[in-house]
């Protein structure tokens, strides 16, 4: 899972690690929001309305859900859990809440956080991104302030100064994270480790 | 913190990791032993005798030591400690009692278990490394096994059946742990962490 505020860069960083890593997948998020030109559905988003979003909250087929400026948005469980019973990685764009939501029912999930190398940095980036207004401005700084708050609850931060070297930093945690001692346990009895090639 | 079983390939997957990785130091252990033929002092080990050896007991300047076949190894405190408080990483080839020794005093080390991928591939090793007796071959194992039982201690697992993905594996532990939220807790403030940048 990948969280961070809102014009640190999460969806460059997240779009090179999708290139630089084979076997794994981005988690489509499903929404209530209308398509903006150009995006389609099932590559950016899973579009859907009102009635078929309540069927997935009422389902259980959301891993987390959120709304925003009155749309909906949530991960949609199948996915996710097709992916990772098929042994592949899925990499999830989700926020602090959505973080703290899935964490609760997948607790081996891991928790990245992409921080901004500065304030001005930030900044620049918000004003880049077309936000218009100096109010609309220092309303993300204020968020971004407040999601950095919550840093201790995440297992990596990773700062995003330079795009190739937070890129390599999320691919070494994917890596890493694959040898933690947890995981290999789930699968390898460590009294019968030899088992298998013996006799 | 590496460590793993006798004939795993240890030294062969900590050189590669030590000429891959810039400003990543080798601990050189302290030891009673006398130079075999083409080891250096300093180089291989720091050869001292025993006075010398309880000396840096006596005065706390080993992380950790242990006595083998009436040799005395240790690890000396200083280098490790100058290394760290200048930003550098260390890697210690340390054994199971070691590697805990060493937690105690300094937490916030990370431990790596190597693996051999199989008891046929570890028999083999230990045989090309020239144990002789059929006897010493099945003492060698044996210890493998029990060593195994230890992983639990770990915090990851890496296995040896190939030594570049190995090498590649631990080189992203080392890269990930540097990302870890509790070291950069441990040097940043979420609450003022747009202070520096501010004004």
């Amino acid at each position: 899972m990948l969280s961070g505020p809102s014009g640190v860069g999460k969806n460059t960083v997240l779009n090179q690690v999708l290139r630089q890593i084979p076997g794994l997948s981005y988690s489509i998020s499903a929404t209530t929001r209308k398509p903006r030109p150009g995006e389609v559905d099932g590559v950016h988003y899973f579009f859907c309305d009102q009635e078929h979003f309540a069927d997935l909250i009422k389902q259980g087929r959301l891993l987390e859900w959120a709304e925003f400026c009155g749309n909906k948005y949530g991960t949609p469980r199948d996915f996710v859990e097709e992916k990772l019973s098929s042994g592949n990685d899925v990499i999830l764009d989700v926020d602090i809440q959505g973080a703290a939501q899935i964490a609760k029912s997948m607790p081996q999930a891991v928790k990245i956080f992409l921080l901004p190398p500065s304030l001005e940095a930030l900044r620049e980036r918000i004003i880049a991104r077309g936000a218009e207004t100096e109010q609309e401005i220092e309303r993300r700084l204020c968020a971004a302030r407040q999601e950095i708050q919550r840093i201790v609850d995440y297992d990596y931060v990773v700062c995003n100064d330079n795009v190739d070297e937070a890129v390599r930093q999320i691919a070494a945690i994917i890596t890493a994270e694959k040898s933690r001692v947890f995981r290999w346990l789930s699968s390898n009895d460590p009294a019968n480790f030899f088992e298998g090639s013996e006799g």
